[in-house]
Formats: C-alpha cells, structure tokens, sequence
C-alpha cells in the first residue's frame, strides 16, 4: 500500500512523525507536508507565487519533502510531481487541537484531505483534541487500521473521514462512533490593541459555543470521550433550499430563453 | 436595509466598486474588504498575526475600510468591530472570474459569504466568468433584485447563494437558473523552472475538466450563457456514505462502552 503523509502543524511536528512510523507498518510512506505551521489556511493554495520542495531530515535520516506552502498545495504538488502518481491513501495529521463542527471549515489538516478526495485518492483526516496533546499512539494505531478499512471497504470517490480523538490512554477511550458534522460556532472577539506607535490593532480570539448535545455529532462525541469519525464530501449544494427556491421563480428577475 | 460589501481581489477592484454603487439605490452600504488581492485562500482566517484597519479612499471620498487579511477575516472583524451589529445581508464579488463547480472551494470570494452565513447572515457571493470581465452593470443589477429576494423570501439560516454572471451583455444572456454545484476539477499541471542560483521552482497552472453536461449545474449553466444561482451551505456531512458506513461496525475498532 502506497501512503501519503501530510499534516497542517508543519513537517516537524510531532503528530506527524507518529503516524509515519505508524503507518510504516502496513505500506510504503512518503511524508510531503508544510515546511511551517499552517493552520486555519483552509482550503488555501499557492497561485501567485512558485513552490519549493525541500528534503528534510531528522535525527540525519531522510523523513520527507518539506513544501513552502499549504496543506493543500503539499497534496497536489506531491502527487503530481513528487510521488508522479496517486496514492492508495493520503493521511493527514495528527492534528494537535480537535477539528469538529464549524472548524472543519478552517482546517488546514482537513484541506489537505479533503485535496486528496478531490483528486480522488481515499483520505483520512486526524486530530487529537488537545493543543498539548499527549496520547498520539493510540490515535497513530486508530489510524493504521482505519487505512485498512477504508481500502478494503472502498469509501466512496470524493469522500473523506475526519477523525477526532480524545487526547486520553486508551483504557479511558468510551468507543469509537460514527458522527455527522455538528453545528457549534465561535463567538469570535477581536482583542483591540496599541502598537508603540499609537497605531490599533486587532486580534482574533473567542470560545466555541456548543449547541450539540447528541452523540451523533462530532463535537459532543469527542466531549463524551469518544473517538469520532465522521464521512465529509465536498459538494456543498444545500439541496433542502434548492427545493425550496424553486417556488422563488428566479427566471422571473431575467428573460429566460 | 444594512448591507456589508466584501470580495476577494481587494477594495481597489473595479467589481466591488459597481456593487457597491448599485447596492447604494436599496439600502446603507458599507465595504469592508482585503487592502489586496486574496484569490484562491479558501476559507482561510488569520490567527498568528493581528489585523489592522484601513479607511479606504476613491477620488478623495471615503469608500471604506481596507483589511490587510483574508476574506473571511473582513467579515469577521467587519461585524464585530466595525458595524458592531450584523447586516441584513452580506454581499461579496464581484469577483473577476467565474467560482463553479470545485472552484468554490477555494474560493475567496465564496469564503466571504460562507463567514457571514456562519454568523448567521443571509450573504450571496457574485462572481462574472471573465477575468477581464467587461460587462458588471448586469450583475451588479442582479445582485441588487437576489439581495431584495433573499431578504423578503428570508433565506435559510446557515445558507449562501453563489452566483455566476456569463460575461456578456445583458440581450446575450440566456436566462437564470436554479443549480447545483458542477463536479468539474483541475487537471494540475506545475510548471518546474530554476532560479538565477540554479534551484527548482514549481509553478501551479492547470485546466479545468468539465465533466457534467446539464443545466441543473452551475458550470454547464454559464457556459451555456445562463447565470448561474446555487444555495451551497457548510455542513459537510456526506450523508449517504454516514448511511453506508452504519455497515462498517467502526465500533469494533475499539471497546464502545
């Protein structure tokens, strides 16, 4: 099994190094990820100015290609012109920090997937959720064997799983549920500052504010301690107002021929 | 009616300015864009850095403010700080080339939308399908007539349209369409070249694949000179494989409580 290797936290985090060596167990892994952290890029990619691709070593040993871009671009970059053919899996992660709910639309962790779907190569997202994570074994093992599964039970073309597991051992782990994409938000305040020279400035902080309670949501899933695992597709069409627009006659505002 | 201007290709572009012009005639207009041009960021937001705001100048008249982040981020900080209290409607484009299909993903124009339909905004993104578009008068009337639509039918919380203009005169155009979103996708070529000190860069260029061939989708639509609206939303979720994977028994990869 041929496996990529990306990540949002940047080629020399430490959730990356373990799920390589992980992941090493059941195929041959190339790790391609951002030569810095590049969270909350989102889906970004890199037009306006060139990519580079650096070989990076650890402990002197060759661990992969760092890419001065984003998650995103690594995927695209490193299947056409690194690896020059796609993988059987693209595995992204792991994440430090829980990529549930609403911030799965600012996830440099899931971009990176979710660039994989869209070249339609099966692909994993994985976060642990805590920013001082300390657990990544059990979710490096989770997502050896979730490979598997996914190559065996072939996810649908266009699909990806976002993975979320809690930052504990694994004896406190409650199990492992199938989740839909919960609808908590960010009650986003901007700190307002002076810099030395009077000048304002503003700096993004804020609380999630949960308004799940099923655990059938990514988000209070993992709150319950479950590992969460929720199917994400990239065709955003809200077909329910679709439906429901056909009753606004738009053809009404133009002379449709 | 309060109504929030933003785009994507910076406040000095000549498609916001028509919006913001048009938009004048129905209700109190204020723009809050990027001081530059931010295309393909995707839903990025800015956390490591803080924001600065800009009041922003045409021909010696106050036009509005200029933020030196991300689309996403002019609305956010847009409702926090500036307005203080949300718009009735958020209005973004009009952006220089078409975002159908898998183009809405990385979409900054699209992403400015998606931030305020988060906040709980009604928003519509507009773009015209010519990245030397000549003909704005039509699209910004449009999204003048879909801003009262949306409005008086109060879309969907949670929902955005994404609107695409054919580039043509208003005569040429062959009528509006309800559409879903397009499956087209890049076939991505990077172009390798070397820097005066003899090192590899990589250049991302490409062409887009168009594989439907109905009206129902925005991409086919525009090229077949109709404009194109398509309700797009921010659950993820793929519904029909969470269905599928109920299949999987993902609970015996662990010991479910």
């Amino acid at each position: 099994m041929k496996i990529l290797i990306s990540n949002d936290d940047g080629i020399d985090s430490p959730g990356i190094l373990a799920l390589a060596d992980e992941l090493k167990k059941i195929g041959q892994v190339t790790v391609i990820a951002p030569r810095t952290e590049q969270s909350a890029v989102g889906h970004s990619i890199t037009m306006k100015m060139p990519l580079r691709i650096t070989e990076y070593y650890r402990n002197g040993d060759f661990f992969g290609y760092a890419i001065d871009g984003t998650p995103a671009d690594c995927i695209k970059i490193g299947i056409r012109n690194i690896m020059k053919e796609a993988p059987d899996i693209v595995i992204s992660g792991i994440n430090l920090g829980s990529n549930t709910a609403i911030n799965i639309i600012y996830s440099g962790t899931v971009s990176a997937a979710r660039e994989a779907a869209i070249m339609d190569v099966p692909a994993i997202a994985v976060s642990v959720t805590s920013h001082e994570a300390k657990h990544y074994k059990y979710a490096a093992e989770l997502s050896r064997k979730l490979a598997e599964l996914v190559v065996k039970n072939k996810l649908k073309t266009g699909t990806l799983l976002n993975v979320n597991v809690p930052d504990l051992p694994e004896e406190q782990i409650a199990g492992i549920l199938l989740t839909q994409q919960g609808k908590s938000k960010w009650d986003d305040v901007y700190v307002e500052r002076q810099d030395p020279y009077g000048k304002n400035y503003y700096w993004l902080t804020g609380n999630l504010v949960q308004v799940d309670n099923a655990l059938e949501t990514d988000q209070f899933a993992v709150r319950n301690n479950y590992v969460s695992i929720t199917p994400i597709h990239f065709d955003l069409t809200d077909y329910e107002t679709y439906d429901v627009m056909k009753g606004w006659k738009l053809e009404n505002l133009g002379n449709n021929k």
